[in-house]
């Protein structure tokens, strides 16, 4: 009944993402010796955890390749300073249609519609701590894109992740991500308790005014843990928003560009500042080690290392 | 600040909808003029408004065929009895994905994903006075089911709707639904107010707790107007729950099968008890005059008649 | 995350308050031999439990005299019908203040302060299975009037139906008064599982709308059992919603007078309709055994009988 | 639908309260001198808004001389930093009663009840900006204590401010204290769009979760401004919570005497501290000429100068 803030918080680092974002900013991390390098000096600044896809090192467009994935995961693991691997599971689930007059066939660039195993294919190379489950199909911003992740391929990519003993991240775009998220666990696909990522604000999954928000978080099991992220200049906000609400923190380039309005930021700065929100709120932040222990993960090397 | 409930309600009955239910209950009409018939029975209960799909009449299987929309269109005009048609344009958005393994080739069973014209095609031949827009993409129950509606489809379908002076009733089965139908009305392809469908606790979109209704209504703008159904056994309930958040109500075959525990149920028997938990409530139920004038329809007859 | 709904509610009937409704509808009881009549006619129409003050029987004003109370015990005690017996502790709580330039010495009339002990002398006679502890102070609509319940008389009266064996039913009228309750049950004066009734919308305390109503669900306990209720035309919606959010209903003369606009209700007919909404809701009506079940009650007869 | 967070937010700085605080903390000001010191102070460090109380110089003890708040009015108004004044009108609604068991008379230690125009004479003689209304009647961590507030004494009250042309801050310590003051604002006993303080957590008003705090945001008129507050170790993180629930900023000493766990604060240290969270958050801080523009205040000398 009094507020449930969260006062031990973790931080996470969303490094770089998939989007078209490395043309906008010279700080997003194109090769996996820059993405490595961001995501450490982000764990210097304060991150417990970074996240991370890869690019491909000479255009910036995202990859699934897994030599990129274990580049990023040495460099990282050989760091000096520890912190917490998430590795995205998120690519592969892409359908861009034609038009609305003819949306099929899909159109081949932009497709990329894969196995479930392949999808993993990284994962399972190089074993990070924590990797994502985008835990449904929905619209983006673009007319004719659809992210695409039946029931069935989550609940064969779930089990992946249980079997491998990886530590799901559950990314819940919308409040039916997170009803079905419940649902992998209820079928014992899932391990309670659950880690959930609310993606707040993203076109077009739930808005991030508070009510949806806290219709959201009021629907979460109280022994799961949790962190909430929006975009933009929303994403200061909500590092506020998520601790209020009892949950943790993300940020990072792959959702935000921006230090301040025309301000280009880089991930330790946006971490940093983070860390003094958190800090002024009165809370702590917790370390990798500290993360490890609450969320039951073990540390482990690649697997053909 | 009081209670916001709605005080003059109309009730809409979804006689018989696309899915399996038509083999689980002899009720489910499935013949033009068995949904003509039943639909007719709803009004004469007390339903202002009759939302349609058509099934094959041999098989019941979800059809759409335009003479079979046309068959219905003239036989409900045709009636002694008044009431606004509602039919879906939801059909020709199916996606059926293989197997996690190997989505891709879609499978042809299931997979029915045609243009916006075509999709409109006996919206435009029957000319109802509503029309659905299910206002996004995402799973159900099934496996490898998507139902597959992008932003660029959405504002094709939506500007032909428009440009036919018919009412689009947006479906939003989750937060981000609605945020979208917003997007639509700002950027002008949809007229303001809106009409909105709130279809709650539809695996796996919004979840049908109240907290995540109230988020929801608490989002939809003051001047829309706005109904809202959940399913089975939740169906009369989400009556009264519509009501009491200032809605109007939705109930029929579609959505549910049975009046009590074990007992199957006709559309008139259900849109019956609806009446009864909205005149116990004290409010006043709509007539099919009443709610033309509310929503700016416009009565036509079918265009090449 | 589904919908929260009690699908076995009981229904509680406040047969007659301490208002001055007794001159505004012929139905209100002022007698004991009234009062009794009405509340076993609710009973017999569904309600489990009965709610009673007593009034003088020749000006029909609110009287806190034993042997009214007594009389009143005795003839539901002895009616053919069970009902499970709810007595007021209400009565004794009334300040009235001077005017605003002169607020003491507060109005005689009107000023009814007293003793905790006095307070439960008729609680302590009759053994009512429940008695009520409004959990706090606050203004109502009269200007000059306070509902005055300090944190050290709820304390002592806490105790002493503890000590009785008595189950309180706390009334709280704001969040303010909910929290407090939960104190009272984390100190040990009251035992827990708790029972509650939020009573919504009596200026001025909390506002009946959806979002405060959650708001205060949300902040019961699961294991609590709890009721809800407003006034007036509101008396019958807030019985679904009562039941939509989980709990249970309270109806009755004390809260509204009228069956429809303009037309004056018994307390059985307002039982009745409360039925007709829980079952046409799809919810079952306990009866007064299932209740004393659920609610660890004993049914006792009077202390010196 | 998007957050409607503030980016435009000014401070109020509670800088010396009524409570015993003044003797577990030598930051706590006493004296006239020593309150508009820290006011400066906190000005200095951020504060568009100063809101005092005043003390006995040699106990310490709360008072409602006029002379004193005369001081600190003209030492504040005297100073080179400009900052809004918003003075108290809270004191002379105090009743403290006998013990559970004779709650009348009441105790003449700690009982100040006067009338209107006695709780106006400091606000009649400074004419601050801004004088507080406690927009109710409720009981407090003390056993014994009401701080009352009558419906009478609000309109009478509210009256006088309206007439002086000072602003009302109303403080709402529970949803029904804020349902009351749109009651005032509809009399048109207060100035439409009103100022609200959000008083959260203080025992036994609302308590401080964010489903109660939402639940009062989305009750309060668009058009209103309004400000929110929590004690101790929750008032940094409801410097957040207010922005982002689109309200603005109170800390100080009032509500709270630590910087950290164990390090006592001065004002404008808090000040510093919630300077810091807004702008890392993203938004501005306003000084005194913006929210004297923002809420129609005239600066004024005090009535005899
Ligand atoms: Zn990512
Ligand atoms: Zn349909
Ligand atoms: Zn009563
Ligand atoms: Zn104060």
């Amino acid at each position: 009944m009094p507020l449930a803030m969260n006062r031990n918080v973790f931080i996470t680092c969303a490094v770089t993402g998939s989007g078209g974002t490395q043309d906008r900013s010279p700080h997003v991390p194109r090769s996996p010796r820059q993405i490595a390098d961001s995501a450490i000096d982000a764990a210097r600044a304060g991150a417990a955890i970074v996240h991370c896809h890869v690019r491909d090192p000479d255009t910036g467009a995202p990859s699934r390749r897994v030599e990129l994935y274990r580049e990023v995961t040495e460099r990282i693991r050989d760091a000096e300073v520890d912190v917490v691997l998430n590795l995205t599971a998120g690519m592969g689930g892409d359908m861009v249609f034609g038009s609305p007059e003819a949306p099929l066939p899909v159109k081949a660039a932009g497709t990329d519609m894969i196995g479930a195993t392949e999808r993993m294919a990284h994962i399972r190379d190089c074993l990070p701590e924590i990797c994502t489950l985008d835990c449904g199909t929905m619209n983006f911003a673009e007319a004719d894109y659809v992210m695409t992740n039946t029931p069935g391929m989550l609940r064969a990519m779930g089990a992946m992740m249980t079997e491998l003993g990886i530590k799901s991240e559950i990314e819940a775009f919308d409040t039916g991500h997170l009803w079905f998220a419940k649902e992998l666990v209820k079928e014992g696909t899932l391990a309670s308790p659950a880690l959930v990522q609310l993606c707040m604000g993203v076109p077009w999954g739930a808005p991030n005014d508070l009510n949806t928000l806290m219709a959201m978080v009021n629907n979460i099991p109280d022994d799961w843990i949790w962190s909430a992220f929006s975009l933009g200049r929303d994403q200061m906000p909500y590092a506020a928003a998520a601790i209020l609400a009892g949950g943790n923190v993300r940020v990072g380039l792959e959702d935000n560009l921006f230090l301040d309005k025309g301000v280009l930021a880089t991930n330790a700065q946006l971490v940093e500042r983070a860390v003094t929100i958190v800090e002024n709120m009165g809370a702590k932040v917790m370390g990798p080690a500290a993360v490890r222990e609450r969320l039951g993960l073990t540390k482990r090397a690649p697997a053909s290392a």
